[in-house]
């Protein structure tokens, strides 16, 4: 997980040798220095750049990592659907090879909604068995009344769950990251002040995927948001909208109105070094231009920031 | 040409009307702030993203169009063989008809190779008819004895050439940008000092058309040529390569080992406003893709330029 490439500058030239998983399989892009060399003004971006696996939710999984080889990803979350969580050990070793066949390493499941505490250890079950440090979670309670609809306000937030969460937590130790899932569903998680506020006595090991966003579709600045739950932040899904509220929708990276470079610059200054997962919602049956673009554009952000 | 979004950052948030050629084509990224406004530290990135013609030499004019709308690109160096020198007046502006369908505009023709006045009278004519402010060229004159030849050589710069080119800058006060091709040829402008030493007396239409990726090719920093020729740049190739030498590839604009943070924010501090065209020599059957991915990077390290 150390060796993955943050940007390309400092990995061509601050080169220390090392291989990335998947041994001889790039000839470029393969080998980075575990610590990126920092600019001038002494800034490191140390976060890794994946993409979340609801992204990829209609492709095949194949298809999906010979698009991530194709542009130089190594990061995927768990693809959706593509292994269950009661999968046998050999069944997640031999999804493992097939990764690595593409260079590709998944750290991590989730965003995974859950209502029950068996829901919930079979994915820390999972995860253990996996290896992974930690899964994303939304842990939820169903609103009286409407457990048959899927809606705004039919799943709230829950002191219970969370406390089946905070036990996961400790018996597994693996950390779990709650999602903020911004205005749609205002009950549950909608920002990370939402998740701030029910965790800031529980356990450290539950933290936050940070969607920057939903944050800015709930009206609220990502950055501040970095700044003050930085050292909770576990992973962070990363994207731009087109507007800054909760009609904002998916647009390609360089394109929409987050401030990115604001946004990097305050996840490297607290030290933020999990992985930052595009979450690509935009033409899912065609968006390999659109992820080709976006990870681009959060490279040359990353680039510069380290360099400047 | 001044309302081009440079980066996305500043076109977004500085939002001053104005809209690109192509009137309501683009529901998104058609309109922009004529000066990006600049980041904390005072640096502008003025210079406007383009794909250079080489680029597209194997890809038929509309799907060449069809593709830069998708990666939202507004600039297209003259389509190579697509129209010739001697097109009339209705075809040229045919031609801009069809470029603006796309939301495509073309501000200069070359690099244009030529060996005779003849050559370059119909290269600047076709240009004034145009309304081009500038064109690219080589000139040059045979080397004795291989003029059957096309290979290291067989060309080699003149000054009867310049003399000629001079004349034509002064007659059609239209800028010439010379354009550097690295190693390959060195007897034919391969760096930017090279063309600097020919043209430093010469009248100031006669300028450079920056090849990065040629200037490292040839053992030189890029960041160094653009400080010392700064004034007389009129175009940049835009690119990145694998070595920092004669045996450098083309590859995507975040894999190579070129510093474009540092080039990027030279070109800023020499205030140079003018074309940053992707000249993309890999893959010319299939190149949409890392054309994509190349342009995102740009777009990144722009866009953090003008907000750090």
């Amino acid at each position: 997980m150390q060796k993955e490439q943050v940007g390309n500058v400092m990995s061509r030239r601050a080169f220390v040798g090392g291989s990335l998983i998947g041994g001889g399989a790039f000839a470029l892009g393969g080998c980075a220095s575990p610590v990126p060399s920092a600019g001038p003004c002494g800034r490191r971006v140390r976060f890794k750049l994946g993409i979340a696996r609801y992204t990829f939710w209609k492709v095949e999984l194949e298809k999906a990592l010979a698009l991530m080889k194709e542009i130089d990803c190594h990061y995927l979350g768990l693809k959706e659907g593509s292994i269950k969580y009661d999968a046998s050990d050999a069944e997640i070793a031999s999804y493992k090879a097939k990764l690595a066949k593409y260079g590709v390493e998944t750290l991590s499941a989730g965003p995974e909604y859950y209502k029950s505490a068996e829901q919930a250890r079979a994915l820390f079950a999972f995860a253990k068995r996996w290896g992974m440090k930690y899964v994303s979670v939304v842990p939820y309670a169903v609103c009286p009344g409407r457990e048959d609809k899927w809606g705004p306000g039919n799943r709230e937030e829950s002191e219970a769950m969370l406390d089946v969460l905070e036990s996961l937590v400790r018996e597994y130790d693996i950390k779990a990251a709650i999602h903020n899932h911004g205005p749609d569903i205002p009950t549950l998680y909608p920002t990370a002040e939402a998740i701030g506020a029910r965790i800031q006595n529980r356990d450290r090991r539950i933290g936050i995927c940070f969607d920057m966003g939903h944050q800015q579709r709930a009206g609220l600045d990502p950055v501040a948001a970095v700044r003050k739950y930085g050292d909770r932040i576990y992973e962070v899904h990363l994207k731009n909208i087109t507007r800054p509220d909760s009609e904002g929708k998916a647009i390609q990276g360089p394109r929409g109105v987050l401030d990115i470079p604001a946004i990097f610059t305050a996840l490297a200054d607290v030290g933020f070094d999990g992985l930052a997962l595009i979450e690509y919602e935009r033409d899912y049956d065609n968006n390999a231009m659109g992820l080709a673009e976006s990870l681009g554009y959060y490279r040359g952000v990353i680039d510069a920031l380290n360099r400047l």
